[in-house]
């Protein structure tokens, strides 16, 4: 019935501990430690978002997502954001506001995502990622939505992100 | 560099993979398989919706979400959905439907969560989960959308089952 840590590794740390409820008992919670993030809704001149598709291997699929990653040790959010929008497409937005942010799932994880905004895209001298295997997809907002809608787009922070930019585009 | 289970606990396992990529060497990946959620967005006929507030050690914080919980086996989405609005918030939906669904976090997690939309509201004879300490927080939709907007509300479902609810509404 102690708190223990059961892994420490490389983006997380999984630790088990026992919270005292209500009815005075304690109960198990299994809880991970993750790195928070950061993801950039980049929209150029025309109305289209860049998004990425890679493989991810947690889900057996690839997933079309916000071009996103890890927030390195000291960085701001913001920063994070613009680094992975050009790593990972090739493009720097010369504007950047935030947006949004939010904890992907709390009853059992810590990680945090913040959400930016990103705009006035010029091309970069992109490295893409070595390690990574990134697609870059570009297609109106308009139709990212519908995917949204029709669960075609899958993922929590992208779900949310353009969701977000459409109703601070249209707040009515 | 063989894949291995770290853990294997009540709601969660933790593995340990290698995933051999573009540059030919394998990389480590751990991945949290996770038991999927299903949530409500349940608004009443005078347009609010029914959150719930509670304390969640992961993040150290009560969060405010929609009535959620996790799909018993066996189970469809639809009726984890029905059932946890009646065991969070002592109301049942005469009228659900499905908004969306997503991935919480594909980078390290399979955890999937389906958002229903839930009308048509009765009181039910509520018996709240023994184990949790829930509270329920009524609002108008608008003034849970201003909350996302202003990363006031911070749980992603949430995020994303509120705006996804409004543009269903309004999608222009």
């Amino acid at each position: 019935m102690t708190d223990r840590e059961i892994y420490s590794g490389r983006i997380l740390k999984l630790l088990v501990k026992y919270v005292v409820l209500a009815d005075g008992k304690p109960h198990l919670r299994e809880i991970v430690e993750h790195l928070p993030g950061a993801a950039m809704v980049a929209v150029d001149a025309s109305g289209q978002v860049l998004l990425v598709r890679q493989p991810r291997p947690a889900v057996g699929a690839a997933v079309l997502e916000l071009p996103a990653g890890l927030i390195d040790p000291g960085e701001e959010p913001i920063e994070t954001a613009r680094r992975e929008l050009v790593e990972e497409t090739g493009f720097r937005a010369r504007v950047v506001e935030p947006l949004v942010a939010f904890y992907t799932s709390p009853g059992f994880t810590d990680e945090l995502i913040h959400i930016f905004v990103g705009t006035d895209l010029e091309e970069a001298c992109a490295a893409q990622d070595e390690e990574e295997e990134i697609e870059v997809v570009r297609m109106p907002v308009e139709v990212a939505l519908q995917r949204v809608m029709q669960a075609e787009i899958s993922d929590a922070k992208t779900v949310a992100g353009l969701l977000a930019y459409a109703r601070l585009a249209n707040p009515s």
